[in-house]
């Protein structure tokens, strides 16, 4: 029976469980796969978490060096995130002849091009299922199911912390702050938790998932992005109130004129799939020209469901003797012919904290008519009047262009003492 | 650049919605994929279906050996349906060395273990994902990414429909014959629609899907089934009230004890996924030891989803030099030795139509203590006594065994006069 060798780099969340299936599945992948899966060797410096996981002192590598060497190594797991040193890792390993499994987004999201120009110079394997959206077959499915379809949009619920804070905000009504600390609390959301709650993971997941969806390299700065960190639960309750659920979501259109990507909180129609995509869970809504509407479904992030990620793609390379690379040109020159639409177009909720109500409307009317917003829905209640407190004027436009919402809130910002924009909301229809 | 040649067996629905894609994104594929996808030449007898598409007289041949011996024919699409001529055909492909891409679940359902002898035996690819919920990636989903887990259950919306007409039942309370006949009218149902209705075509797709997710031959025959012609819009009403969709879904688990697959209406949580895939839609929810829970969802059927899927099959096997098989022993003996659960555990919805509800409470009661049914919840509703009315008596049950239940049943149908049981649905919590 065929052998196959395993390095893990890192024995993280992501590496820990990956080690547990690989070990207590051993047998099943020899009978139904027909490989000998073994992990030879760990690199981890924490040998006490080596311990924990039972990975004898023999296994375990104190340097890179040790591992490309290793000629009992075929595949090197990178699953230690962030750039360096897993990018020196990584290469080094394809330079070695090892074929790489990695769950890193942001390394795979910047350098792409340089890791596969080295996988397909060094006739490697350069597998990344584990990078976007944990368990969720997504990637594979855009390489090996879709690719015959133009892909026209795909949107995603694609943070797992993100969701989950904006989800509990929903059912509970609790405020931003609250939620967070509580996902803090639980290790749902990071000590410093920006990466997640400003946008910039689910930036570079969509980077590499519409890279593959348009068949061209979309650099993650040419995302746009806004993070959850100005939604209240005010706007929340409105949205429901409306019909939408409030979601991070994760947006790639390729039209006629261009590619728009974007990631910003969004309210989406209660009735849409992804609306009820809630806590941790992920999922990506694809549309093709043939395969009309697919949405994929799961867990994000998680020791096992990330590990299943990684060990898919690890029996898929011990069991096939050719690779796939991105079916593009995967070049950062390539990135610079791509037409990007910024002045993008959506249906927006505007939300503004107005003192004179009466007085206001046919103002902020007449800035809406002058940018060209036209109104599909207002909302004002009459709330009990307070000395100096301001009541809420809430408007859904139709379709609109980005750079006139700018315009307008530039000018109702400037309707000093009398309205004033507390939030702008994109809605998915 | 490589050039792939293809013949399309047939040109029905799927079998023109593959022409068509293929021939309008042929230059797409040549740049993304860099390989040239030519149809060679088709099988069929209506020339003017061919016309109609844009088939030149030269490109139809009469028969099969004519496709065989062309050595312009890399892979053969076979999108026939049912099992012969098509097997024959696809034999014939293959020992002519010729990759075949199927859509026709009856054939492959079937005869699975030949076709794949045949494939290995020629060094050929054997791909069909097509054959099961049309563009929804669940075939290398199972294949390729959750290889590494242990699937322990899988519950799918496969059969567009009969969710379409239980959507339309559900949404308008219209009779199932009114949907049935309008479901024929718009040709989302056949004339003979019982291969549907029954549930045959779901059993088919379940016993292709659990024998990738169980790693061992299920053949259809051990498939449970019951079909939809049963179900009335009342129960279907009384399953909103409690809490339930009505969903004919492919059940299949994996657990200690064997095996269990089934093919029935079910009252499913209006909170589950599932619940809410109406109309033509399709889905598979599945469950891993690693993953958790996944689901895949989309358009089951139709010209150009399910072309999409052949498509993605043909460019897979024109890029991919190795092939895959199904990761079991595929042989009809195989299946002798698996153990099958038939008394399968479940809850139930059961409706008795009842004439004297006072007094038939404590017989019921009793019988259902003495079967080992223990009840969840009963609701019983005054309605305006008529002369010799029936008024309902539902009850939900804990989970109890399927044989304890139809034992219940047939004493209660023996309380002649008293109370028969109107209807059984099987309950997911």
């Amino acid at each position: 029976m065929k052998k196959v060798g395993v390095a893990i780099l890192g024995l993280g969340v992501v590496g820990g469980g990956t080690y547990q299936i690989l070990t207590k599945h051993r047998e099943d992948y020899k009978r139904n796969h027909k490989v000998d899966i073994v992990v030879e060797c760990v690199l981890e410096r924490r040998r006490e978490r080596a311990a924990e996981l039972g990975i004898e002192e023999s296994r375990i590598c104190s340097n890179i060096a040790e591992i490309c060497s290793n000629p009992e190594v075929d595949i090197v797991v990178e699953v230690m995130g962030g750039v360096e040193p897993a990018k020196t890792f990584v290469l080094a390993a394809l330079n070695a002849g090892k074929s790489v499994v990695t769950s890193n987004k942001e390394l795979f999201c910047k350098f792409s091009h340089e890791l596969e120009k080295a996988a397909r110079k060094n006739h490697c394997g350069l597998f990344y299922e584990a990078s976007c959206v944990g368990g969720v077959p997504v990637i594979r499915t855009l390489l090996d199911n879709l690719q015959g379809n133009r892909i026209t949009s795909m949107m995603g619920i694609i943070n797992g912390t993100t969701n989950y804070i904006l989800s509990k905000m929903s059912s509970e009504g609790a405020s931003y702050e609250d939620v967070l600390k509580e996902a803090q609390r639980l290790g749902y959301a990071e000590a410093n938790p920006s990466a997640d709650v400003e946008g910039y993971d689910a930036t570079y997941k969509l980077s590499i998932l519409s890279s593959l969806a348009f068949h061209t390299k979309i650099p993650y700065t040419n995302i746009y992005r806004e993070g959850i960190s100005g939604i209240s639960v005010k706007d929340i309750n409105y949205g429901k109130r409306l019909g939408y659920a409030t979601k991070l979501l994760a947006i790639g259109k390729n039209g006629e004129n261009g590619i728009e990507v974007r990631v910003h909180p969004s309210f989406i129609r209660l009735t849409h799939p992804l609306a009820s995509v809630n806590d941790s869970y992920n999922a990506v809504y694809i549309t093709g020209d043939s395969v009309e509407d697919v949405m994929l479904y799961g867990r994000g992030a998680g020791a096992l469901p990330t590990g299943s990620a990684i060990v898919g793609d690890i029996i898929y390379c011990a069991t096939h003797s050719s690779f796939q690379y991105s079916p593009f040109e995967n070049t950062e020159k390539a990135a610079r012919t791509t037409k990007f639409i910024e002045n993008f177009e959506s249906a927006y909720y505007i939300r503004l904290d107005v003192i004179d109500k009466a007085g206001v409307l046919a103002k902020v009317s007449s800035i809406f008519s002058r940018c060209g917003i036209s109104v599909a829905q207002m909302v004002q209640e009459d709330l009990p009047k307070t000395e100096n407190a301001t009541v809420p004027l809430i408007f859904i436009t139709h379709n609109t262009r980005e750079h006139s919402v700018r315009k307008a809130e530039q000018e109702i910002n400037a309707l000093q003492g009398v309205a004033s924009v507390a939030s702008i909301i994109r809605v998915v229809n």
